[in-house]
C-alpha cells in the first residue's frame, strides 16, 4: 500500500462514501479532504458538512456546480447531437469530468496527494474519474477502494459501517433496490432486477417521468431559442443553461418524455443494462436537430454525423480531457456559429413534436429553390441531367466492365 | 431530341404519368412499354391496364412487387439502423432502386432502347432512377419529360391533358395539395403549404396513421422474432417480409406511430421540407437496435454506427446499384449472422418501448459478469487499475509536457 | 447566349487562353479584365502585359502570388499530410482556390459580371475554378468556353488563332507532347503518350527533376525546422514560406526526388493518368510525418488520419472554400499547436531517408519509459495484464458463445 | 500462483525462451510442451528440436508455417493497403496472431490448460499474443514470464541462465545491440542505440538490405500478375504466396528497397523507436496500389482508404482474431474480385518506379473518354456544367446568407 499523506475524496454524504472515508482514514492512515458538489443530483448537499466532521475532516469543500455543468459540459455535449449506440444520452458519462477536475484542482490547493471516489471496479465510472485525474494531474495517487478493500458485498459492507459506528440510515436512496446516479441531466438505473434484459422494469422504479399512462392529458406547446447552437431562452424568456434544463426537466416530465432501457456495451468489456429517465436532453436534442436542420449546410451536417459515434464513445469511455475530444470539440464549436434561431414544440404523453423552426439570420431553406411551383429560373432543371450523368459515368463504365467479361 | 424507338415507362396510371406516356408518343414518335408496380402504395394497379391500352400501349406490365420490395430493398436497409440525417427513414429512397431494375430488365425483354420516368428535376428521385438505370444498363436512353417539356406549371399540364382528351379524373390522390409517395415502408408528403417549415402541417394531412390524441387509449405489447437481423415472426405468428411490415403497418398506425415533421438536405443541393409517416419502419428500427443490443459484440456495433450515415447517404443519393453500397451491404449482412432472438415492445401513443429482449442461442449479455452483487471470480476488478493505467499513460505524458512547457 | 458586360480572365499570355481572350471579345461582346498570377510556374509573367494590350485590354493584373500560395494554400495542406488516392499530392488541385479567389476580387474591384478560365470540360480544373467561384460569388456568370464553343481539336484552335491573327508561338511550353500545369508545389502531365497506363512514360518528359540515374552522387542531409507544424527554417536559417518550398524544390530535385506517375480517379467520372514531379512537397511530406511522430499524440494523430482522405477529396474536388473544408481545417491547424522541432533528412537517389528528429519543447517521446532497460518503475508491467484482460472480456465472451452454439 | 497442468511455449530456442522454459518448470512445476515455427525468420528451426529435449520437454512441435503466415495472414492484410501510421507496414504485427492460433491448437491436442510467451510487459506483442489465445480459447490461463518474475535486467537474466546451466550461447543474433524480430516479411530493431530518436541509427545494425549507396548499379525490372488482389506470379512465372514473398525480398533487398525508422504508438500507450526492414512487402504495396488504380471504383477505392487505418490499428493493437476485424476483411476481400491484371515495375537504389499497369479483363481505364482529343462523343462536356451547377448550389446558397447577414 502507497503512503498517502491527504486524500481529496469525493463525497456524496451517503453511506458508500461515509464507508469510504473512514477506511481511507484506517488503510491509508491519511488525512481525508471531503468534496461535494450539486450537480442537479435533487439532495441537499449542506448535510454533507455535518457528516464530514463527524469524521473529523477538516477540509471540506460543499459547491454548487450547476451552471458550470450544464455551460461547460452538457451544452457543448449537444452541440454534437451526441448519443451513445444509437440511443444514450450519457447522462453519467457526462458529470465525471467537471468531478475529476474539480477534485485535482482542490488537491492542489489543499496539498492533497492523493483522491479516491466511490466508483466500483466493474463500471465506466472507475474509469472516467481516472483517466480525468490522470490528464489532469499525472503524478496523482488514485485510490479507488471498490477494487482494494475485501467488502466485497453489500452484507460486509453494511457490516464493516456497523463496526465502525456509521449510522445505516447514511444509505443512499433509502429502499431502492437499484443503483442510482443522478444529475440535471438525468437519473439512472442499475443492477438488481434489472439484471435480466428479457424483463421489464417496474413502474415504480421511475422517479422523475411520469408514465405515458399518466402523463398530462393536454399537450404543451415551447418555443426554444437558440444563439450559436445553444438554447439562450425558453417562450421567450432568457435562462441560465442550468435554468433551462431544470425547466425542460419539469416541462419533460409532465409529459411522461425521456425514458430508456437500454443494454449498453461498457469500456470495461461486458454489456450492461441500464435505465434512464432524460427529459430535458431528450427534447434538446430533438430541438437542435430541428435548428440545425435549416441553418446547417449539408455537408457540414454529414461531417458532424460521421464524427458523432466517434466523440459520443470517447465521452463514454472518460476521455473527455484528451486531446482528441477537445479538437473534436473545435470543429463542432466552430460549426454552430449559424445554428441561431428557434424551434417550436409539442411535447405530448411522450411525444416532441416538432411544429416549427426557423431563423431570421441563417436559414439555408430557400423556398424559391425548393418550390413545387414554378421557380421563376432560380433553379436549372437541365443541371440536374449533366450532374446525373457525371455522378454515373464511373457506374457506366464499371457496367460495360461486367458485360464484356461475363459476354 | 434523340432518336427512340420505345420507351419502357413506370406508369402510375394517374394524371402525371398519363400525360408524360401521351407527351412521349407524340414527341419521340416511339413506341411506349408501360410499368406499373404494386410496391404498396395502397392503390389499385389493375386498372391502369385499361388507362395504358386507351393510349395504345400494347405491352403492358403490371406486377406485384410487395414481397421483392421488402425483401430485397427494406430488410437489407434496416439491417443497419438505417437513418439519413438523424431522422429519416428512406422511405421513399429505398424503393427507386427497384423500380430502376424493373424497368432495364423490361426493356431488355422488350426490345426498349429508352426508360422514362415521372420525378421532377429539382428532387431526388431523378437521381435515384437514373443512377440504377446508368448502373444496369450503361447505354440506356433516359428520358426525363419533366426536365425536357416546357409543361413547366401545372396549369400548363392540365391544359395539355385536356387537349389531349386525358381524363382529369386520372388525377392521384384527388384533392389533396400536397405532393405524396406512398409504399409499403411509408407515405410522404411535400409541397405546398409545407413550404414553410415555420409553420406545422394541418391535421388532416396525415392519411395513415393516427394523431396522439386520436390514437388507441390501450397499450397494445407485441414480441418479435429474429433470425439473421431480420424479423420473421409477430406474435409467435411466422409472416413473409411483406406480410410482417403490412402488419406492423397497421399496429403503427393505431397508436400513432411513426410520423416525422423533417427539412432535409437533397443531394441536389438544397433543403427541402417533407413530412413522413412511417409507423411499421419506426417499430423495426426500435426493434433491431434491441435485438442488437444483446447480440453483437461492441465494437461490431460501432463499426456498423461510424458506417451508418455514408451507407445511409448513399441509398438517399440513389447509389443502390453501386458497388460501394453493395460492399457495405456485404460487411452489413455478415454481421447479422448473430442477430437472432425476440424483442418485445409495448405500443401506446406514439411510443415504441422495449419491455423485453434475449436470445437464446445469442445473446452477448453475461449477468455473471455484469452483476453488481458477488460474481465469484467471473471478474476480476483489479485489471481495472491495469487498463486505466494504461490507457492514461499518453494522457499523463502529455500533461507532464505541458506542465514543462507552462512552467 | 448570356449578356456579358464584362468579364475577369485568367490569363497565361499563351496560345490557349489568347484565343480564349479574343473569342471572348467576340462572342460575348463583352469587355475583358485579364489577371496573370505568378504562382511558381517557372515563367515570366510580364509579357502577358503586352499580350493583353495587343487584344486592346484596358484593365491588366498581373500580381506576385507566390508567397500566398505557399503560406495560405500549401502549408495548411501539408498540416494533414495530405495525400489523394494514397499517392498524389495535389499539386494542381490547391493551386485553383487562389486563381478563383482573386479573380472575384478583382471583378469585383472592376464591375464585372463574369469570370473565366481555360480548363476543358472533361477535368477537374473547371469544377476547383467554379465552385470556388460560385462560392465566393453566388450570383456571378461563368464562362467556361472548351465547354461552349466549337473550336473542339486542336486544329479548330490554331485556325482560329490563325484568322484571328493570334501569333502561333505564344503557344505554351512548344514542343511538348503533354498538356502540363505548374506552380511552386508540382508541375504536371497529361494527355498524349500518357494516355496508355500500361507504358511508361519518356525520361524527356520530366522537366524538373533528375532521374534516379543521373542524380547527384553524394547525399545531402538538411535540417527542417517547425513551428506549429510548418516549417520555418531550413539548415538555421529562416525562410518564408515560399522560399522554403523553392529551396526544397532545388535540393530534391537535384537528387531526383518526387516523380510521380499515377492513374487516378477524376470528380467528374473518369479514371485519368497524370505524371506529376514534386520535388519540395514530397520532402515535406516525410518530414512532417516525422516532426508529428514524436509531438502529437497518438489518438489525434490517428484522429487526423481517418479524416485525411476525407479533407484531400475535398481538396482534388475543388472544395476548398466549402464550409466542411475549412472546418476539417480548423481541427487540424488546432492539432498543430504542438508541432514544433526539428528533423533531420538524408537525401539521395529519390530517397528521403529521416536520420533524426526532436523538439526541446514538445516530444511525447519518453525513453525513461520506452526503454528496453530497467525503467526503474517509470511503467508498471504488471498493469499490461489488467489492460489485456478487460480488452479481452468481449472477445472472451463470443467466443463461449460460439462455442455453446456449435456444441 | 495458479495452478498449471501444462502449458504450450512458443520456444525460438534462442536465450529468453530457453530461460522462460527452465522457470515454467520451475515456478509452476507444469509440464512444457514447446512449439517452434518457420514463419521465414531466418534461422534453423530444427535445433530448437535437441534444446527442448535438453529440458525434458516430451511434446515438441517444429513446424514450418511460411505459406500459411504469407497466404492467410500477409496477403490479406495487403489487400486492405495497410500501413500504421502513414509508414510502418506491420510486419511484427501480423505474425503474431498465427502464433497464437497455433499454440491455442496445440494447447487444445496435447490437453494443454496454458500458453506462455517471451514478450515483455511493455510492448504490443504481449496484447497480440494474449487477445489471440483468449479470442480462440477464452478459459485458457495466460503466463507472460516478464510480467511475473523478477529478472528484471538483462544481467539477472544471464545469472538466473548461468545458475540453471543454459548456454549462453544459445542467445539470439549474438552480439546485436538491438531487440530484433524477423518473419518473412520483415525484420525489425528496437532498443538500446535506437532508443534517442534524434539519432540516425549505425548502418552496421541493417542486416537484410543493401544501404543506397552499395545498391545494385543497374535498375531491375519486375513484372508482378494479381489475381483478385494477389500476386500469383512474378516475371511470368507462377509462385505460391511464400516463394513470391522471399523472391521480392531477395530482390528488393538487392536495390536497397524497404527501409525504415519510425517513431510509433505503442498500443499500451507509448512512443517507441523501431527500425524496419520490408523490402518485399514495401514492393507489394506499391504494386498493389498500382493494380487497384486501373481496376478499382473510385468509391471503393476511396471507401477502402476510409477504413484502412482504422484496420491497420487493429491489426497493429492485436486484434486480429476480433470480430470486427473479420467484417472488415469481408469487406476488403470482396473489393477484390475485380483487381486482377499485371504492374510493371523498376527498381533501382531504394526506389519502386511504376512503369506499366494493365488489365486485359478488369481495366476502369478507358481512354476514348479520358482523351484530350476529340472524343467523338464518348462524354459530353457540357454536362459538366450541370455537374458543377448542382454542386455548388449549397455553397451558393450559404454565401447568399453570409452577405445578407454582413450586409
Amino acid at each position: 500500500m502507497e503512503k498517502i499523506k491527504k486524500a481529496v475524496l469525493a463525497f456524496s454524504g451517503g453511506l458508500d462514501t461515509s464507508v469510504i472515508l473512514k477506511w481511507l482514514q484506517d488503510a491509508y492512515q491519511c488525512e481525508v479532504v471531503t468534496f461535494t458538489a450539486d450537480i442537479g443530483q435533487g439532495e441537499e448537499i449542506e448535510p454533507a458538512r455535518a457528516k464530514a466532521r463527524q469524521f473529523g475532516v477538516k477540509e471540506i469543500f460543499i459547491e454548487d456546480l450547476r451552471e458550470t455543468f450544464v455551460r461547460d459540459y452538457v451544452f457543448p455535449m449537444f452541440r454534437a447531437n451526441t448519443i451513445y449506440e444509437g440511443e444514450y444520452l450519457l447522462g453519467t458519462s457526462i458529470a465525471r469530468p467537471l468531478i475529476a477536475k474539480r477534485q485535482i484542482e482542490i488537491a492542489r490547493e489543499t496539498g492533497a496527494d492523493a483522491v479516491s471516489h466511490g466508483a466500483t471496479g466493474k463500471g465506466n465510472d472507475q474509469v472516467r474519474f481516472e483517466l480525468g485525474y490522470y490528464a489532469l494531474q499525472p503524478d496523482i495517487h488514485v485510490i479507488a477502494p471498490w477494487r482494494e478493500w475485501d467488502l466485497t458485498s453489500r452484507e460486509k459492507l453494511l457490516a464493516y459501517a456497523e463496526k465502525q459506528g456509521i449510522p445505516i440510515e447514511m444509505k443512499h436512496h433509502t429502499g431502492s433496490p437499484y443503483s442510482m446516479d443522478a444529475n440535471l441531466l438525468h437519473i439512472s438505473y442499475e443492477g438488481r432486477a434489472l439484471e435480466d434484459p428479457a424483463e421489464a422494469p417496474e413502474e415504480s422504479m421511475w422517479r422523475w417521468t411520469k408514465s405515458i399512462e399518466t402523463a398530462a392529458d393536454i399537450p404543451e406547446n415551447i418555443e426554444l431559442e437558440y444563439e450559436r447552437g445553444d438554447i439562450v431562452a425558453l417562450n421567450g424568456k432568457r435562462l441560465s443553461p442550468a435554468e433551462t434544463l431544470a425547466r425542460l426537466n419539469q416541462i419533460g416530465s409532465r409529459h411522461g418524455i425521456g425514458r430508456l432501457d437500454l443494454v449498453e456495451n461498457r469500456y470495461v468489456g461486458m454489456k450492461s443494462r441500464g435505465c434512464y429517465e432524460t427529459p430535458g436532453g431528450t427534447i434538446m436534442l430533438r430541438a437542435h436537430r430541428a435548428i440545425e436542420s435549416i441553418t446547417l449546410d449539408r455537408e457540414v451536417a454529414h461531417l458532424k454525423d460521421d464524427l458523432m459515434p466517434r466523440y459520443a464513445a470517447l465521452i463514454y469511455n472518460g476521455y473527455w480531457w484528451s486531446p482528441e475530444r477537445k479538437l473534436l470539440q473545435t470543429l463542432i464549436d466552430e460549426s454552430q456559429v449559424s445554428v441561431n434561431g428557434w424551434v417550436r414544440l409539442k411535447l405530448f404523453k411522450g411525444n416532441i413534436i416538432v411544429i416549427g423552426r426557423d431563423s431570421k439570420t441563417d436559414s439555408l431553406f430557400d423556398s424559391d429553390i425548393a418550390t413545387f411551383e414554378d421557380d421563376e429560373g432560380a433553379y436549372n432543371q437541365a443541371d440536374a441531367a449533366g450532374f446525373i450523368k457525371l455522378n454515373a459515368l464511373r457506374l457506366r463504365i464499371a457496367k460495360k466492365r461486367l458485360d464484356r467479361k461475363s459476354g
